[in-house]
């Protein structure tokens, strides 16, 4: 990726004309160019340091060059590109270094804790909470320990219907190997271009499918670790009753624990049909309630989400947009995956569900719109980064009884700190018994300092959030932007523990420095 | 509960007529009676300590008569039983100590950590795996933390579908204030009618609906835990990625991390229906096969449980039992619970699965017997005991490309151990789509030195277990009897990292010392 922007340049686009001029009437629209080749610091590491890494993973897998460098430097947040594009990118690593294998990994963090380097395991790079960003103090240099070269299908058990993939895996290249075997992971979040298995299993990730697949972590039933202390291999049943369950206890923790090395999870036979449509809800309160109704009923579908009002008018802002009703009240989407019949069946009941509820069903026409363009919001705010528009997303969770006074906490919040012009838009995606997720997007018009900006509505919003007894993030991780509201939410003792995990696997903290843990 | 038999000493029965004769048959009926009152060493509690417990939770509710901690003295294994019926009670608690909320049970600890007492939480007493025999070395004495008194219902959440329990409510108790409210738990371990909300919780239980209604530690959403440093409350969301989830560290700790003093659990409507029947399968792979079909294809009844020939047969030897077939095949059972169409659909699908597979649906009669007595089970042990036979149960769960081969070898270690006359029986009742669990009942003529013959045939099983790759406990916890094993399987850093978080929460180690950790 492009250090200053996401994803493939050539899906690159300038911001489409309903929307530019959506954007002109809201925030008037000038130039903002980035910087294009910004500079790096030097790299920190000898010639004997680097001879030292080479002959582990080989000569060819040691890269020190500004451009492999630069593309390693912090991962894809908001204020991440921001410093990129003002021709910042102090936090670059020293080295990038690329194992082949568990054993190589291991060999590399003997090395780290051997010469006191820092070490940031890297997947897809795709990190917007400061997942990336390690502490330099203390350490002679920073590596970005890239996974790449770690992308093996190693098995694949088809009468468990389980797969063990390495960690370098992108979803696409993970996606097409089981594709080959008929299967399917079922996991897309929104990075899925571009983000890793790894990088799945050590923030929890949960995908725009999670509904029907459920979440990362809910699918991974085994995986090994590379720690300083050795190796960890756990998976012996699909759950059991030995102890806490330690695989959740490695999931979850953002490489400061070790570097996850495979992962076993579950995946399903390929769908042979794929269906997406839309409702329409008079309020998000009405939406909000069909969508607990269904959930609590055990009748999901594959994929759920909610627009709030604002979200689903910005939407409908695009003349190509269903149905023509104008943006009065709230679009839902529903999808479908799996064999024919068992598609036909829930999609029945859960229409039967939601006409009973007093929803508007408007067709595929909606929904596939949504599927179309489902990982392309990131390309949307670079357009807008380069309109001088500031947009950034955050998410939250909690459950059901506290979901209106979440959303209204946390808007009133990011609309008070960001001012006018701004615009917040929520949407549920995430739907479990009990509760579901809060999504926000926001776009305001960027000040002289932006960043500064943002960090006054992110402080705000994230303040709301805890205040509510909601959790900091549903599926974008703590990494370094959310550790103070972590420290709230898992209170004194849950720091303690997280520390003295951590002293006990990596007792002279290599791993990550500065990330997830208090 | 009797402290060397199981339950309600109403229930309890000599062997029916039919089973007596297969037990003469097999293997000679010959009286084993049990001590009746076996003697307890005294107390080594002072008046000075018990006076300091006696000011934090009241003179009532600090016990130091021999009833009393006769009734506190380790759990419900074979060999807890065996130890008691030759009058052994060595393993008894100084002092059961009474708390009344979570300030009481902080003040506890804090009391136990200042005088080196050591603490066992107890709930229903149910363990079978000597969770509740702490070692005593290095500590002035051992209390039982009889968590009896803490018995409400903090909170119901409608909206949320979520309860907040507290821990020593005994499953009746829990579903009995929950039915008030229109909600159940649907949660029936074999334990249930005595054993507690907080052992469910810190043991990671498994009910015999949890094909419908989850894992105890799958419907945990939030938890309260009293630890020597102090309180952790958790539970934020349904879910989230902040980091890994720690309620899934304190799930299954097993009392030593900490004392859990509230749960906060998904609920369910109460069924307006529920339904059991059978089918028969020409054999247990063919059966497997069916369970693994339902469950890979989202279409799992509320219970299912398949037994293998030789638990049929032994199932069948009754005279009242289903179908008069005869002993061929293997029987399994059905269960749905919910409101009446849904379980109409679930059923008329699963039965649509079932008999395309070439199940044989024998109606409602084998279902209603299996509910009928699905508690019973231990009290037929100690009639079993009473009359000279061994009889104990051992389960572990692995993947389904790995049941044949786990069933084989546990079942033959079991045989080979045992020896003549005996009798090995096995049946899955916990399902995932990734795999499921093996529950093994033993039947054997007691030797004069029947722990040393149970100890030979269940390192055997074990053994086997862990070759096998599998775990070494789907359900009953690790305790003290399963620690060899348990270490294992989670490897030497698995050990390391509870130890670091033993050593962080618990420094003094004065929670459940011996249990669980190796």
């Amino acid at each position: 990726m492009h250090p200053s922007r996401w994803g493939d340049p050539a899906r690159a686009a300038a911001l489409p004309d309903a929307t530019r001029g959506l954007v002109e009437m809201v925030f008037g629209v000038y130039d903002r160019p980035a910087v294009d080749h910004p500079t790096l610091p030097p790299s920190a590491l000898g010639a004997d340091l680097l001879a030292g890494l080479a002959a582990i993973v080989g000569a060819d897998q040691v890269r020190t060059d500004d451009e492999t460098r630069r593309l390693r430097t912090r991962g894809k947040s908001t204020p991440d590109l921001l410093r990129a594009r003002s021709g910042d990118l102090g936090d670059a690593p020293d080295a990038v270094v690329r194992p082949g294998d568990h054993d190589e990994v291991a060999s590399v963090l003997a090395f780290a804790v051997e010469h006191r380097l820092a070490v940031v395991p890297f997947g897809g790079g795709t990190s917007v909470t400061g997942g990336l960003v390690a502490r330099r103090a203390g350490f002679v240099g920073v590596l970005s320990l890239d996974l790449v070269r770690m992308k093996r299908l190693l098995a694949v058990d088809h009468t468990s219907m389980t797969a063990t993939l390495e960690p370098g895996l992108r979803g696409p290249e993970a996606e097409a190997l089981l594709a080959a075997e008929g299967l399917t992971l079922g996991h897309y979040p929104q990075s899925w271009e571009f983000a890793s298995i790894g990088g799945f299993a050590a923030t929890r990730s949960s995908g725009q499918s999670s509904a029907g697949y459920g979440r990362f972590d809910a699918l991974v039933v085994g995986l090994s670790v590379a720690t300083p202390r050795g190796r960890v291999d756990l998976g012996s049943a699909p759950a059991n009753a030995a102890g806490p369950d330690l695989r959740q206890l490695f999931l979850g923790s953002e490489g400061t624990f070790g570097v996850i090395t495979s992962v076993t999870v579950r995946v399903r036979r390929l769908p042979a049909v794929k269906v997406y449509e839309g409702w329409r809800w008079p309020s998000f309160a009405d939406g909000a309630a069909a969508v607990r109704t269904l959930a609590q009923a055990g009748l999901l579908p594959t994929v759920i989400r909610l627009s709030d009002e604002a979200e689903t008018a910005i939407n409908l802002a695009d003349p190509a947009a269903v149905g023509g009703e104008g943006s009065a009240g709230c679009l839902m989407i529903t999808g479908y995956e799996g064999e024919q019949a068992a598609v036909d069946a829930k999609r029945a009941a859960v229409t039967a569900v939601l006409t009973g509820l007093g929803g508007d069903g408007t067709g595929t026409a909606a929904g596939e719109k949504w599927a179309h363009g489902r990982f392309d919001a990131p390309y949307l705010r670079d357009s807008m980064l380069d309109a001088g528009v500031l947009v950034e997303t955050l998410e939250t969770a909690t459950f059901w009884s506290n979901v209106e006074r979440l959303y209204a906490d946390v808007k009133a919040a990011l609309t008070a700190a960001l001012g006018d012009p701004s615009i917040v838009l929520c949407h549920i995606s995430h739907v479990y018994e009990t509760g579901c997720s809060l999504y926000f997007t926001v776009a305001a018009k960027e000040s002289a300092d932006p960043l500064a900006q943002w960090d006054k509505a992110k402080t705000a919003a994230s303040d709301a959030m805890i205040a509510a007894g909601a959790t900091i993030t549903h599926h974008h991780a703590v990494g370094t932007d959310h550790k103070p509201w972590f420290a709230q939410e898992v209170g004194p003792l849950g720091v303690s523990v997280l520390r003295a995990v951590k002293a006990d696997l990596d007792p002279t903290g290599i791993l990550n420095p500065g990330v997830l843990i208090p």
